[in-house]
């Protein structure tokens, strides 16, 4: 017998304070377990330029701030470098920032959850300084079931 | 009821003249469209270790020229760190750049078509100096629909 | 018709002896074999955050040993930027290092096959000093089928 192939697609949207990292591990994986699916895959997707998506060591805040201070040495603000400037200093280094990380991921599913190791959580990254909404779509695809 | 199933997979190849970012956007989109698929999930893989695809802001050219400019101060042709060099100065720093970007993106299908951001295009980014043919395989998978 | 859909899940443990590239492009290969699909996708997924997959060129080991060269020239460890050194010198560069490169990979499948291109081989990327078990799942969906 085949298992009945499942689609659930959503949206979810993070208000973030500016620039940093957001953990939206809980959020995912609510979805994955709202979906239906007991075996699968899990994407998500952010519909913007300026922010992007990590998996990240989930225990030592420090992990995080460092992150943040080595992207800001190699790709300071107001890098005499970039042109596009019109939106700020930090215009420019966003849209890098977001194209040396990811605009989505693929998470394994199984057991009607997702399966990460142990210290990955999933991460948001905010790149510009100010305040912004940033729209995801989570797609989940399985075979269906309840684990 | 479930609705079907689709898969539906196609191969692209791009003429590049050269290093830079070739918007493939409209051509993905298209592929899209022809699968029948109304829900699900698109992926686009570049068979080549010199080449890359990347997501990015698709409204002011200097984005993607300053993105250029950033991987030549980064990865510059000619590094005397590399070893590999048999094939030409630009051919171990396309290795590095194709690394550090991306060889396959998945991206949301929804209403039959691609769901990108407003300000999100699809680029193949050539490394390499020279013109080149590039060859992508183009996987479609989802709910059978037309939106 | 349709053909039915196929879904296979397993796991996979790699021994590292400490950093470096790992090729598992045969072992891959034989999950995608075994799975019984015959178009569609293969996902692997590392469970860890200090290593990496990368899709790398495979005919000259020079390029994987100047790729480490840069990183060690890009993400050198014992640098005083970091602040998360309890684990020691390699630890935070190794998370750096992971998300400059990819925690997944997905791979199309045709054929009943993994489709890469002549010189695209996969590889497990170890950041880590010292020897580690590192474990991935591999996820095949597709249609059934031996090709």
């Amino acid at each position: 017998m085949t298992a009945d192939t499942v689609w659930a697609q959503s949206r979810l949207v993070i208000a973030t304070d500016g620039r940093g990292t957001y953990d939206i591990t809980t959020e995912i994986g609510r979805e994955v377990n709202a979906s239906g699916v007991a075996r699968g895959l899990a994407h998500l997707f952010v519909h913007h330029t300026s922010a992007s998506l990590i998996i990240c060591e989930n225990a030592d805040p420090a992990v995080r701030s460092d992150l943040e201070a080595f992207m800001a040495r190699q790709v300071p603000d107001g890098d005499p470098l970039f042109r596009h400037v019109d939106e700020g200093a930090d215009d420019m280094p966003a849209h890098v920032r977001s194209i040396l990380t990811q605009t989505s991921l693929t998470l394994p599913v199984a057991d009607a959850g997702l399966i990460l190791g142990t210290w990955q959580g999933i991460y948001l990254w905010e790149h510009r300084r100010r305040p912004h909404r940033r729209t995801l779509t989570i797609t989940v695809n399985g075979e269906a079931g309840t684990g």
